[in-house]
Order: C-alpha cells, then sequence, then structure tokens
C-alpha cells in the first residue's frame, strides 16, 4: 500500500476485512452506530453489522480527534477489540478493566456516550480515560499504565469471594507490560489459578519505541541456527508420532510442542501460570470474536495475544504511530497534517535544547526517560547523543535506581519523567538515591495543572512528596530562562540529589534564547522581583507570573505598591528573605500549583513557626481535592487562581485584616 | 537428617563439602578468617582455605547473630557466595550489587569488618544492610527488595560509557524476584544486552512463603501427561541426531533442546534476554567458583542461578526458615530456642488478632499484605481464613491495586503494610484508591523508628505522604485500645480510603483485651486527655504517650496543670479542638514520630494559618534527614524526642517565649 493511494481517502484504506465503505461514510449494512443506544445492544449484532459498526466507530474517532485533539493511536488499534468484547461479553455483569484508558475510546462510544464523544476531554465533557463514575462499564478508571491485570485480579478474587460467576478480563497493550506491576499481577493471578482472561492488545509499539524484551524472546536460543535444524526435526518427529495416537492425545501434544517451540510473549505468559492462545489478529472480527468467546469458557488464568496496529485505518497514522499517538485540534483529515501555532516554546522544548547544549560539554551527563522521549524533551537528547540517552519503558522504578546506579558511577544523570509519573518511584528516590546521597537531577516536566489529561496527569503533588526528602534540593522555575538557569544549577550540584518541576505549556516567551547565558543560581537564594510595601506576594513557578500580573491590580485598587518575589527553591528555603519578607509586611501571601497540603505554603509556615515569628503567611494553591480536566485556564479560573482572581482575593482579605 | 543428629552440634552438620569440625570450631587449615583482613584477602586462597573460611565465617554468623540478634536464614544460605564472589571478583574495582543487603553478613565480614560484626545493628555499631558509607565494598546500599538489577544495570551503563572494563554483579535472591522493579530492570540490561551479570540466589523461599509463578513455570504444559512422554521421545530423537552430525552441532543442540525442555527461571531470564547459567548447588565451592569464573568471563546480560539453603548449616533453622528468618537476641545455639519476654502484645498482635475477631463476623473481609505476614500479624488472619488471605510477594504496587480492585466489587480489602515499604505503591495509592473514592483500609506496621533495621526501615513519611493525599483519613493510636477502636473506624467507614499507622513494639500493657469492647471513633475528632492552662500538648501515636509522660514533668517545674490532648486523626484534623486549644493557651506545641516536613505538625500550622488565628504551634518531630539505626530508645534520645527531653524543652520554650 503505497502512502500516494491513500492521501485522497485514507480512513480504512489497508483494512481487507471492512465491508466497502461508500464516500459518505455509511456502509451497506446501514448506520449501524446509531442504533447502538447502550452497553448491551452490541450482543446482540449479526456479524456484518458488528464489521460496518467497526468502521463506523473508527469514523467517529477520526472525526472528532482530528477536530478536538486527544489520543489516536491507541483508540484505533483497539476498535475490533472492543466490538469484540462488547458482543462476547456483558459489560454490565462482566468486568472488562483497560489499561491506561486512551485505549478505550471505543468503549465510549459504544457504552451509551457516542453522543456526547465530542466533549471528550473538554472542560465538564467526557473524560480521555476511563472513570468510574462516568458510566457503570468502566469498571475501573486508569491513567497510569500497567494497572489493568492487578486491579482485574482483585476483582476476580471478589467475585470468587462471593461466590459470583461473571467474568474479568484485563485488556492491556504491550507498553503496559514493561511496567512492573504488571508482572507482579501476572505473577500472583497465575500462581494463584484465578479464573480470568488478560488481553494482550500487541501492537509491539509502546507511546515511543519497542522496550520490552520478551519480544526479542529466547534471544540466545533463537539466533542460534542449530535451533532453527531442531525445530523442523521436531516437527517431523510430531507428525510421525502422530499417526500412532489417538487424534485427541496428538492435538494435545501438538499444543505442547507449539508450547516449547514459540518465542516471546507465549512462553512469557505460560510460565506465570497463564494458558496462552494466540496470536490473533485484532483486526478480523471473524477470527477474533470466535477466538475470545472459546477463550472466555476456559478455566483458570488465560492470555489471550491479539495482534494489532495502532492507527488502524488512517494510513499516515499507521505510517507514523509515534507522530499520531495524539493529535492537536483542528487536524487535516486528508493528509494528516496538524496545525502549528506561532507560540513560544515550550518548556519542555526548552529544557530539552538546554540540557542537549550542556551535554555537549559535559560527557558524563546522561538522559533516562521512562516512555515519555518526545513528552519530556529527551528526544532533542536522544537525537543528538543516542548512546547517552536511555528510554526504560513505563517502569520509572527502574529509571530511577538505574539513575541511581550512574549518579554512584560519577556520571550525571538527569531523569526526565512527568510529576504524576514520578509517584511510581517515590520509595526509590527516597532510599536508592536520597539516602545515599546520590546526585540524580530529577526533571520533573507536566507540575501543575496539565488541562484536557485531566487528574491521573495533573502534577499536583511533586512539591509536597519530594519536599518531604530528606536532603532534596527543589526549585521551580517561573519562566524559561531560569529554567535553564535551574538545569545549569542542578548539573553543578553534585552533593546529592536535585529536582526541578515546571508546567506544561508555553514558555514566557519573555527570553531570547539563542543568546542569553544562563547561569546556576545559588542554592537556596529567592530573588525579590519588585519591592514594596504591606503585602508581600511569594510565588513559586507558574504561579510567580501569576503573582507578577495580580501586583498592578492590586496596586491600582489599594493605591499602594506591593513586594512580589520569587522563591525559586522549595527546599532549601532562602529563610533571610522570607523571614524578612513576614516581618516587615502586614501580610505575606504564598502561591503554588500545587496541592496546599504539605506543599510550598506548608513549607513557608513551617519556617515562620520554627523561626518564632509569631505570623502565618496566607496560602493559595491547589485544593486538597482531586482536580478535573479542561484547559489550565478553566481549571485556574474554576480555582480562583488566575491572576485577576488572585488580585481579588488578596485584596479582600487585606481589607478584612486590616480593617 | 534427623533433629536429634543435630542438637548436640548442630553447625554444619548437613554441610558434606565442609572439611572435618572440630568441637573447638577450628578446621584443619587454621584460623582462615583470621588471615583474612582486608577486601582482597579472599582472592587469593586456596581451595581448601575456601572451604573452611565458609566454615569459620559461618559460625562466626551463627554465634554473634545467636548473642545480639538479626536475621539469620539468609546470611547462612550466601555464605558460600559471598566467598565465591571474593574470590572470583575484585571488590573493589568489580561492582557487586547485593539486593536486600541482610543476605550481606558474610560479606561484611570479609571485606574488613569482622572485627566489628559484633556491632552489626546496634546504636554506633555496623549497618544490619549494606551502606555505602560503611565500606567501599558496599557499592550500592540495600534495605528494600528488587533493587540490584536496576543499580547494577544503571552501573554498567556507567561503566561503558567511561569506557571501563570491569565487572558487575547483581546478587538477587528469589523473593526480589516477585517486585516488579526487578522485572523492570531485567527488561532494560536484556535488552540493551548489557554485560553484566545476575547472580540469582534461589532457595524457593521469601521471607515467609514462596510467591513467584515462575518456580512453578509453563503449569499448562508441565501439567500435561502428554508432555512427559513429548520429553523421553525428544531426549530419544536428541540421542538419535547426535550420531549424525558433528560433536560440536550435537552439543549445541543438546543446550537448545535443554533450553526448551527446562522450565522456569532459565526460559524467563531467556526470554528476558538474559543467558542463562545453572543451576549450581550454591553449597558446594568446588562447583560454584569455576562456573562463577567461567560465566564472568561471557559476553551480555548473563544470569548464574544458584540454588541454595536459607539458614544453611544450622539444621533448625534449615527446617523451619520462616521462624529463623532473624533471630532475637540470645538465642541458645544448641536448641534454637528464643527467649520469650513478658511484655505486653505488640501492636502488630493486637491488630492481627482484633482484624481477625472483626472478619469472624464479616465476610466482606479480606487481608492482603506485601511477603509480610508475620511481620504485620496477619499470620494470625490466615490460620483463621486463609481463602481470605493474600500475600502477593515483595509487591507492593500490585498489593494496592488489588485491594483497590476488591474494594470495587464491595469487599472490604484491608491492606497491611510496613509504613516504610508503603512507599512503593505511593501512585497506586492517589490514583487506584483515592482517585476513585474506594474504601481501601490501609494498615501502617512500622510507623516511627523502628530500630535495629535503621534508615531504610524506620516510617519516618507516611503522616506527610498519606496526608496529602485527597480523602485519605488518616489516625495514629496512642496505644491498643485506640488501634482496635481506630481498625473499626475503617471498616466500618466505606466512603473512601483511610490509614491507620502505629509502631513497632510493644502496646503499652493498660488495656484489657480480652474483655474491653471497642466501638468505632467519630471520623476527625480528637480527645483532650487532660485539661490545664498556658501550654496545650497535642500529640499524634506514640507521642502522645510521650507528651502524657512529660505533663507531669513540666508541672512539678512550672507550678500549673497543663492540657494534653490526642489529634487521632492527622486527616481529617479536628478543627474546633485545635483551634480551640491554640485560642485559650499561651503555647501549643505538637509531636509527631514522622518528619517535621509536611507531616502533622505542619497540618496543624496550615489549619492556624487558614483559620486566620495568628498562632503558630511549635512542632516537635522527626528531623528532615535520615535517622541512624539503634534501638528506639537510643534514637529518640539523640533527638530529644524522650518524654523528659520533651519536657525539658517545653519549659524553656515556654519560659523564653513567655518571659
Amino acid at each position: 500500500m503505497s502512502h500516494a493511494d491513500s492521501i485522497s481517502f485514507p480512513i480504512g484504506s489497508s483494512d481487507n476485512n471492512a465491508p466497502a465503505t461508500a464516500a459518505s461514510g455509511i456502509p451497506a449494512s446501514g448506520d449501524v452506530l446509531a442504533r447502538v443506544k447502550s452497553q448491551e445492544d452490541v450482543r446482540n449484532l449479526s456479524h456484518e453489522d458488528l464489521n460496518a459498526l467497526a468502521q463506523q466507530v473508527r469514523r467517529r474517532i477520526i472525526e472528532v480527534i482530528a477536530t478536538k485533539g486527544g489520543h489516536f493511536g491507541s483508540p484505533l488499534g483497539a476498535v475490533e477489540i472492543t466490538v469484540a468484547l462488547l458482543h462476547v461479553f456483558d459489560p454490565l455483569k462482566d468486568r472488562i478493566v483497560w489499561d491506561v484508558g486512551h485505549q478505550a475510546y471505543a468503549w465510549k462510544i459504544l457504552t451509551g456516550r457516542n453522543d456526547r464523544f465530542e466533549t471528550i476531554r473538554q472542560h465538564g465533557g467526557l473524560s480521555g480515560f476511563l472513570k468510574r463514575s462516568e458510566n457503570p462499564a468502566d469498571v475501573f478508571g486508569a491513567g497510569h499504565a500497567s494497572t489493568s491485570i492487578a486491579a482485574a485480579y482483585g476483582m476476580a478474587q471478589a467475585r470468587d469471594r462471593q461466590k459470583k460467576d461473571h467474568k474479568v478480563v484485563a485488556v492491556i497493550g504491550d507498553g503496559s507490560m514493561t511496567g512492573g506491576m504488571a508482572y507482579e499481577a501476572l505473577n500472583n493471578a497465575g500462581l494463584q489459578r484465578t479464573n480470568m482472561m488478560v488481553l494482550f492488545n500487541d501492537n509491539e509499539m509502546s507511546i515511543s519505541q519497542n522496550v520490552w524484551a520478551v519480544h526479542k524472546g529466547l534471544s540466545s536460543l533463537i539466533t542460534n541456527p542449530a535451533y532453527n535444524n531442531l525445530k523442523q526435526d521436531i516437527k517431523k518427529m510430531v507428525r510421525g508420532l502422530m499417526g500412532q495416537r489417538a487424534v485427541s492425545t496428538a492435538h494435545t501434544m501438538e499444543g505442547a510442542v507449539k508450547g516449547m517451540l514459540m518465542a516471546g510473549p507465549a512462553l512469557f505468559f505460560e510460565e506465570l501460570g497463564f494458558r496462552y492462545i494466540g496470536p490473533v489478529d485484532g483486526h478480523d472480527l471473524d477470527q477474533l470474536i470466535p477466538i475470545m468467546r472459546g477463550a472466555s469458557e476456559l478455566e483458570g488464568p488465560i492470555c489471550l495475544h491479539v495482534i494489532t496496529k495502532k492507527g488502524k485505518g488512517l494510513t499516515y497514522a499507521e505510517a507514523d504511530p509515534i507522530k499520531y499517538h495524539a493529535a492537536t485540534q483542528n487536524m487535516k483529515i486528508e493528509t494528516g497534517d496538524m496545525v502549528k501555532t506561532d507560540a513560544p516554546p515550550a518548556y519542555t522544548k526548552v529544557f530539552g535544547t538546554t540540557l542537549t547544549e550542556i551535554a555537549a560539554k559535559d560527557e558524563r551527563v546522561v538522559a533516562i526517560t521512562a516512555a515519555m522521549d518526545g513528552g519530556t524533551g529527551t528526544d532533542i537528547f536522544a537525537t543528538a547523543f543516542p548512546e547517552r540517552f536511555y528510554d526504560v519503558g513505563i517502569a520509572e522504578e527502574c529509571a530511577v535506581t538505574m539513575a541511581a546506579g550512574m549518579a554512584a558511577e560519577g556520571m550525571v544523570p538527569v531523569c526526565a519523567i512527568y510529576s504524576t509519573f514520578l509517584q511510581r518511584a517515590f520509595d526509590q528516590i527516597l532510599h536508592d538515591v536520597a539516602l545515599q546521597h546520590l546526585p540524580v537531577r530529577f526533571v520533573l516536566d507536566r507540575g501543575g495543572l496539565v488541562g484536557a489529561d485531566g487528574p491521573t496527569h495533573h502534577g499536583s503533588f511533586d512539591l509536597t512528596y519530594m519536599r518531604l526528602v530528606p536532603g532534596m534540593v527543589l526549585m521551580a522555575p517561573r519562566d524559561e530562562q531560569e529554567l535553564r538557569r535551574m538545569l545549569r544549577t542542578q548539573i553543578a550540584y553534585n552533593d546529592g540529589p536535585s529536582a526541578m518541576r515546571y508546567p506544561r505549556g508555553n514558555a514566557t516567551g519573555a527570553i531570547d534564547l539563542a543568546t542569553t547565558e544562563y547561569p546556576p543560581l545559588e542554592i537556596g537564594k529567592g530573588e525579590i522581583l519588585q519591592h514594596g510595601e504591606k503585602i508581600a506576594l511569594l510565588g513559586i513557578g507558574l504561579m510567580t507570573q501569576h503573582f507578577l500580573k495580580a501586583a498592578p491590580l492590586i496596586e491600582a485598587k489599594l493605591g499602594f505598591k506591593v513586594t512580589v518575589a520569587d522563591a525559586r527553591f522549595v527546599k532549601p528555603l532562602d529563610r533571610d528573605m522570607i523571614v524578612g519578607l513576614a516581618q516587615s509586611h502586614a501580610l505575606l501571601f504564598t502561591a503554588e500549583d500545587n496541592t496546599i497540603r504539605g506543599g510550598f505554603g506548608s513549607a513557608v509556615n513551617e519556617l515562620l513557626a520554627e523561626e518564632n515569628t509569631g505570623r502565618n503567611s496566607i496560602p493559595f494553591g491547589l485544593p486538597d481535592e482531586f482536580v478535573d480536566h479542561g484547559t489550565p485556564r478553566e481549571l485556574y479560573r474554576d480555582l480562583g487562581l488566575l491572576p485577576e482572581q488572585l488580585a481579588e482575593r488578596i485584596v479582600t482579605e487585606f481589607q478584612k485584616r486590616t480593617k
């Protein structure tokens, strides 16, 4: 199939099993999708309707995501799987547990949410991930990877304790198989001989690249030429033996030989106690449905191995699954062209570029990420220094302890992981890094509210969970120049761990990145950005910008100039500056895009108590609850954290407290 | 070997390879141990000396641990492995990374620390685990399991980047193989074809029971009778083929067939990209040393599979490895009798007993632990309700998400994990439990300072990392009755997650556990234990006891009665009580056996700031640093947190602030 073939109408062009589709997109069997109103309607569809439905769902996903933005690759790859699951299982009685919910767009469309599918990832609309509160078919939420097998195992055990008999299925991609907890759960479910199915959705492609060794499988055996000769000999022998035995025995034996000869995922699952079935073409419903049905009737832990293609049905997405993992808004469906904006470079890119510049002059610098090379900007580094770049898969624990090992050997490891995903390695940060005073440099992208991905992806807790780590140096930049200086500071600081966190999205654009130097900062020194009186505004990271914008609004209302300072460091705090601000102003406000529980504002109040100042600071920050999805602006507005809202709250508080 | 044989002199009685030992314990080749002064001395010993050395080290471990207490099973199992490693590798040039340091007592003895081995786990003495700051041979610290492969992988990659050529070895037990991060690291090291060795120390026994599915291996194949017939057929065929081919080819083929027929660990490691060698008898130096040397010379990722026996050389410890995982002080070497004390029951036992009582009346209650059934007291529950008990291995992530799955299905999961180990599941607590408001009941034993196990095992951070979780109900009991009431509260509370944490060690003994009722508490209500004036002492958990004992000392000094209160809940705080205490007293002190960074005291100061009280509380707690090992009393004394020290600090502070 050439790319030229597909430009005119790329949808479905690579799908051999689909019924003929007219240019209108309505196949011969009519608008089946319109007839699927509730979770259970797919169960009763005919063979032809099911095939038509898959195409209609695929088109629906493409049209909505191209307009609204969202994930592309995984949802398109899982369309037939979804149709088959809803046909074979009862989504309200059985438990279908999806791993990382963005596979599950078709699931949303087919379980009563088609009419709201345009609202996906919009403020107040459908979540981009699975969500228990959204629909009874979403039996377990998923935003972080590798959780489905553990959750399904718990559900299956609960079912057995309750003497019920419904089915439990975990649907997990190969990317998620690189995460340790998937393995932990397989191990337990296998040992306990739990009645459950793991539907292994294998596209040999996690978000970025394939990092699962099992795909290569039995390396030393397979690369051995003798192995292939032997395989032929065994096959011959088995054919001979089959003549001498009863058919059923021979059949079983064939399975056994197949088991011994097959490499990779089959053996892996078998060893962990699962009975392996597959591989099955995950886009061929004629094959998938009967095999899934058969597998669903077996006892014990079953692995059904399904081969799919990311971006299936959209030629350019199949050809470049990394680019089309997700789409921005207003993509051209025909060509896949995505709209580019003239916005300032993202913090992500500033980090990646700066790291690469620094690494060019320092051979000790290595970069480590966990399945997020593009997302963290380390792809820029990887292009320049492939041999110094490590993508460990969805394996944050391994990433952090590996980085500790490298630091112990005198390297300069930069461990770039999203704020929310680094939660996975909290223990390793404490024990393998901080306890040993090892200078691992943590770079946390997506600190604060990330927007459309919602509560599973907001970086709402890092200032708290990193601040409690003894010896951690913890920073957050207010702009791209500060980011560069903080990264420089991290590289220079070799006495223990350090961390920098910054938000998703575009930098301020105020800095000429081509020419400016970026010297390191003094550890633990904040900066007073404007001197004023009575009111001191002490921000960290993004919220320093909000305070800077709030200050003139406050000044216009109250008639005097206020002080604005950037703490820069959450740990160690700039004691002199902060105590000074508290003592020389009537009110000290702090603001952070992190939970107020134990975060930056809490640290400032700890300091004021320890220094016996007899004063409190007044904290603004994320509330002690999970924040939903929406654009960051919408969410900060909901929380009263936009500059104009902060200004109003501060004026009110000042008037109340000083009258 | 009968138990009767060994009572008279159990040491070494089961070791066929050891040279004859006289009753004096000094073997024929003299006191080899005395000649091993530094890390490199084992390299040059003769075959006979090495065997004698192993026996002398084994005796040394037994004698010291029987007197001083400590781990038994793992260290005795790893004696010959240690001797072989030090003979084959250069411990100062090569990198030997131990997983969970308590395997490594022989390592400590043989790397220049024999003269201080009696001080192990004592205050100011050797650590019970590996420690980088203790000795250059301890290249990577280890207290929590499953970290060694990731650390070794990082070290091996650092070596390659630095173009050095030393060897890197991770020594990992089968218990640690149940932890996800071991798998993550195998996957990466295998994919990258890293030159490193994983020495898989396999005693088919983690701390409690075998929970690794791979040991059972290829279950559905092996349990199939046809498989065994086929195995015979293949063997015959290979014997036939060997006659027709060159010897080398036949030899390779034999290896290939062996590879296909072997089950369990071999295939597992091969699939993850490791070349498998083994199994080798881990107590037979004649076999172990040459094979280890040969394996060390191979390229790529190598797994050397070594079979050992926990408690090796001490008959009763071999026979009951669970009991002799660790010994208390003053064990009788001849019989293995451990001294029993008349102390009040440990909190652990109170929890286990109470949970069992509650579960007897509530079938929904299930208990989940991570390789710590005895340590958490869930062994009591497991005996009563084996079908409702889950030990998932060293797999805290799986434990928590599995519990979430069970809670989603209406069960009442009690997830009992040490405070420090639950750090491994921080992300799962946030996303899989709290975000979904699932009522998983967390029970954190070993909150606060644990004593001899030191910084990797102290529960110093839980009040902070659990407090930041939105919707978490977080409690700490001051005595065993409160523990029972809090557990009852957790069982009754079904609207979201809850957690209770309590210290290692004995309860107060003040409560008659046989007869007292234990009604649930009102969520978020503290308790004023004595009413006084000017000074309010607000404790949580163990520190409430310290405050109760400090109060009369303070009163004797200052001449007035002080107020003592128990917060009970760290989240939600008792706002009315705490604000009231702050406003009606000149000074409010808090105390916790948790870091002061973001912990209970921090929460109280947040509250006082939010409520606009214009007051601070003065926090006592663990300092913002890692606390070393020693008895809890020694450690609390070092930190000034004993009751009499608190009293003095409070009196001083009162006099300073009110004069």
